[in-house]
């Protein structure tokens, strides 16, 4: 098996065909991570992935603390494999003037996907089902990008090479 | 679609059939998350996930701050899916008397898998190929398992209905 570092625009090229990551935050020191449905865009220099959610546990955590990891795989097999790893900051968009270009932009992207693939939102509406008492509010966010790393594990050691 | 929280039985479950998963740690505020190869071990009343790794950032940061976040995910089909949330203790099992039974616990069990898929520490070992002057570190750790929910999804509501 032969590993290699990926260059930052092949980094994005993953971002950018999947839909499926997990996404990490962090309270009062204790990590919390759980799968996620995001979509990726650029904006001139600025790397952006959008999500929708509802109020829950990583809503009320990132609120307290931005900072979030992102972590992309596609596994072909076990010696042949793609991991991205994204540091990044968490913003809300709320629905309001200031935030309104913002959130019909993540709106627009997440929309050409028929299925919003999120355990975290569809478990959340399931319990808000049982619970109606409990508000139920959508979320659309984004996550700034500030570090992005990918790795690529090939039994081709050319392909390895190519993608260095 | 249908989701529904499964038993604490059925959430361990998860974890005996899987071995790869993401391990998320934090420092400072800022979370990591990074795919990892993991084996579950019951002793009595405890539950334990062994992985092997060597020496590098989550190491460095789990050292530092040992509360990490687990998460497991078995999809089938965008409407069928299973997802785990460990939180838990990392307790690093040095090559001493103290710890000689639990490493040999770790390594046996690590053993029995013929390839130990983990990015982070083929990633590694490729670096110090390169780069002989770093020192190359096995590290053999445990995760203490504190809390476990697992949720399942899927289109039959008779299948929701037994999960719970």
């Amino acid at each position: 098996m032969h590993i290699k570092e990926m260059s930052r625009e092949e980094c994005f090229s993953v971002l950018a065909r999947n839909r499926v990551a997990r996404l990490s935050c962090a309270r009062q020191g204790q990590p919390y991570v759980v799968p996620v449905y995001l979509v990726y865009d650029r904006v001139a220099d600025e790397h952006l992935l959008y999500g929708f959610t509802t109020l829950g546990q990583k809503v009320e955590w990132m609120r307290e603390n931005p900072l979030v990891c992102v972590e992309y795989e596609e596994v072909s097999a076990l010696d042949q494999w793609v991991t991205v790893i994204v540091s990044g900051r968490y913003e809300e968009l709320p629905d309001n003037d200031e935030h309104r270009h913002e959130r019909l932009r993540a709106h627009a992207l997440l929309q050409q996907h028929a299925f919003w693939w999120e355990p975290g939102s569809t478990a959340r509406a399931a319990a808000v089902h049982r619970h109606p008492a409990q508000p139920f509010e959508a979320v659309f966010y984004c996550i700034h990008i500030t570090r992005i790393t990918c790795h690529l594990a090939t039994d081709d050691p050319a392909s390895a090479r190519r993608a260095h």
